[in-house]
């Protein structure tokens, strides 16, 4: 799907560039995350801070972000997208410094001609030993 | 939707009666999970050796689970749920033992007039200090 394939091509471009604008353009007003991080984010308000806090703290770097083994269904102006995510940190000089890697659902609906995000649910599954989230594949 | 909380009536009910067949009832045989536990199982047949696990593993406790905050959206056959759901373990007495929180989202489609779930993910966000899942809000 074309429009959701939009969606990853914004978010991949708007990390890179650190813009919160570009980045929550593609996100519901009453979103509901569910973040690898936090309980849940209901609604762009404090979405918003969340992203301002993430791009403000990276400096120098950038993040690449990846997305692998996606898959789409869609139906009657709803979408939604399961796939794995790699964040990869970049130093100035564009060498890779670091890299977690997490799995991401987002659900979209198609309001007013665009495609928003109604839902996003990240997250790591657990090693049920350590009780630790598991960042790489 | 009355369809979704049919689909949620039934995994309570399973869950309770520890009853593999009508758990794995409710999936699609494409289905893939975002577990808590494991990064992934593509499709029933995993899914239904982690079921078996998890069921044959509880002894003489039942676990009663309840789902809260539920968000339904539905288009063109098409559904999604987002919730939190609590999995609390009962002895045999009827006490509750203990507990724990996660967030869960569903995607589920109308196959020949019955829907099923094609997308579970289920997770706990992370503590960004001890790395360690939260069970409880």
């Amino acid at each position: 799907m074309k429009e959701i394939e939009s969606l990853f091509e914004t978010y991949k471009n708007a990390v890179f560039q650190k813009d919160v604008e570009a980045f929550l353009s593609i996100f519901d007003e009453h979103v509901r995350i569910f973040d690898m991080w936090e309980w849940t984010y209901e609604g762009l308000v404090s979405w918003r801070e969340m992203v301002k806090g993430w791009f403000g703290s990276l400096g120098t770097e950038r993040v690449v972000v990846t997305f692998d083994e996606v898959q789409v269904e869609a139906a009657g102006g709803m979408a939604v997208a399961s796939a794995y995510v790699r964040f990869a940190a970049i130093s100035e000089q564009g060498e890779e410094l670091r890299y977690l890697q997490n799995r991401l659902t987002w659900v979209a609906q198609q309001k007013g001609g665009v495609w928003k995000i109604i839902h996003e649910h990240t997250s790591g599954p657990v090693d049920g030993e350590t009780m630790k989230v598991i960042m790489k594949r």
